[in-house]
């Protein structure tokens, strides 16, 4: 039996060799993902972000305890989690936290843990991990936690590749002006305030909240009904083809079903608020697919990843085609400053002699 | 007189616009720029990366003072900051920060400060870095001080920029696994640890100096001669083109000058330790020097922004030629999982019929 059937089947061995090979970028390991491809488009993804000390990890693990243990189930979903490490491009940064994880949770079948150090490029790392959830989504899991170290943008890139996106906070690291990121929370649909045991919770909480009505003012435009809200009239008027103003509309009439994310305390060490996490999360994903916006995000995300690929192609295509000796040549004559790299650039890419 | 010249005789003005048209990607700020390429090479360019909450703005304020004040100098050199924040992607995080520093160094006309949220994409943050740092270059400043948010792949490739890369950590943080990473410590050429007034000072140098290890064995190996040594002398022997052999060289012949990393513990709210890292980064630039690596790294900075610069090139002349129908179409196909991405990219650059 060909490997696409034995992970379609089920077999977890077969998935080990499969994810291994997208990691090291194989050819066999395209390939079948190209074959899987087809089968994927059923697991809820979600990401889970936020800086280094809030306790990302143990929530993650918590939740992929409480999805096993979702109560009552006979047949609770299957949890594949996915820890993305792109900070650690040189070295394998994530295999001792790997192992941490794995004494936690193993022995649950219905588990499946990969940690992932950023090998090469940035690029590399957002595509890898794009595979890797692929591979997972068609081996038939349920629930997919994307989970990523640090709070940079790369971190915002991979954590939008999910459905359902997580940005972590503790208290005591948003007293400082640079803790808290308004862009991070931008791409938030739930906050979780973790440790929330800890003595300043309050502030924790009361700052993001008021970053969230900086990042998502919608809603007080919709509930006044005077000053400021012309654009969004317009913007109604656009995609519905018709002729409104103003004053012809209610403010009901045009307000569509937004997501205000909630804020969320746990203590993922004593599995405290993880259980109603679950539930905004179940919640998330109702609105998602009530809205259409779950098809939404995913045609984004395949159109982000259709686009990196190209780049790379591109490059490698255009790098095969000219010689060594002539791209040497116009880096020397950047580095002698006769050229700055975008003429350079313009130069190799039109093929003026130089 | 034109903005190039002006901003060549020192115009504060004139840079600041040109300023302003690099971080919008202007055609005429990078044609301003291209005009101003061939006087850049002067400057020596250090990076300040480290997470959040390590204090690195202060720190940085405290050496651009430290080189202002430099003891005796009738004539300090000139100093520019540019704080880059890759992780605010969406809104103007950096301005606050900008704030702040404004009302602690203002007043001083040696001293230039620039903040840079990211606008785009991560290859434009690290694009517009670059250039903003040769237009300081070029206007005449000696130092340039480049200091990123986070701890993220998109800071170390900025951080990277520079000649002297400065890592900062701070007690307290060096307990968490994800805290301090190998990846990062082996772009540092000095670990500086701030508040070390704080408890705990011992074990982040300890850990650091750990980490150091793993990350620079070279030292090691040149100290033994037997064992394991095989691929350095292999390589000594294809670089110089000489056969040379494990038994034919003395470890002192094969031994370069290596250079590494000092700690150096700052208190930078009170000024603690600045000058000492000062004598260190000036060690590290004579190092530079000495050694060619300078010269290298400038090379290696080019080299990469021109990668970058084609990368986008390419993609625009390729999206230009080809149909937004075609393009819509073909991300139809994948969201209808009918197509992999990569399948689909690879369809659309070799004009496959699909």
């Amino acid at each position: 039996m060909d490997l696409v059937s034995q992970i379609l089947e089920g077999n977890r061995l077969a998935l080990s060799r499969v994810l291994t090979q997208i990691e090291n970028g194989t050819p066999q390991g395209q390939a079948t993902l190209d074959a899987l491809f087809p089968f994927t488009g059923q697991a809820h993804l979600i990401g889970v972000t936020g800086a280094p000390g809030t306790g990302k990890s143990s929530l993650v693990n918590q939740l992929a305890r409480a999805y096993r243990a979702a109560n009552g189930q006979s047949d609770p979903p299957s949890v594949a989690v996915v820890a993305v490490d792109p900070s650690s491009p040189f070295t394998g940064g994530a295999i001792l936290g790997d192992r941490i994880r794995m004494r936690d949770l193993s022995g649950d079948p219905g588990i499946f843990i990969r940690s992932m150090a950023s090998r090469g490029t940035l690029g590399g790392i957002a595509q890898t991990t794009a595979g890797v959830v692929q591979a997972f989504d068609a081996a038939g899991f349920n629930i997919i936690l994307i989970e990523t170290v640090g709070a940079g943008q790369a971190e915002v890139d991979i954590a939008r590749l999910a459905h359902t996106t997580l940005v972590v906070e503790a208290p005591g690291m948003g007293d400082d002006i640079q803790a808290i990121k308004a862009g991070i929370l931008e791409i938030a649909d739930i906050l979780v305030v973790n440790k929330a045991d800890r003595p300043g919770v309050e502030n924790t909480e009361r700052a993001l909240r008021n970053m969230l009505q900086l990042a998502h003012p919608a809603p007080r435009i919709f509930q006044h009904h005077g000053g400021q809200t012309g654009e969004v009239y317009a913007a109604r008027a656009e995609t519905d083809g018709v002729e409104t103003t103003k004053e012809e509309t209610t403010p009901a009439a045009v307000t569509a079903e937004i997501w205000i994310p909630p804020i969320q305390r746990t203590v993922a060490t004593e599995g405290e608020g993880v259980e109603n996490l679950l539930k905004l999360i179940e919640q998330h994903r109702a609105y998602l697919l009530r809205t259409g916006e779950l098809f939404q995000r995913d045609r984004l995300r395949f159109e982000t990843e259709l686009e990196q690929l190209l780049q790379r192609i591109l490059m490698i295509r255009w790098r095969e085609a000219i010689s060594d000796d002539q791209y040497q040549a116009t880096v020397e004559l950047i580095s002698s400053r006769k050229l700055s790299p975008r003429q350079a650039a313009f130069s190799l890419v039109d093929g003026d002699s130089i």
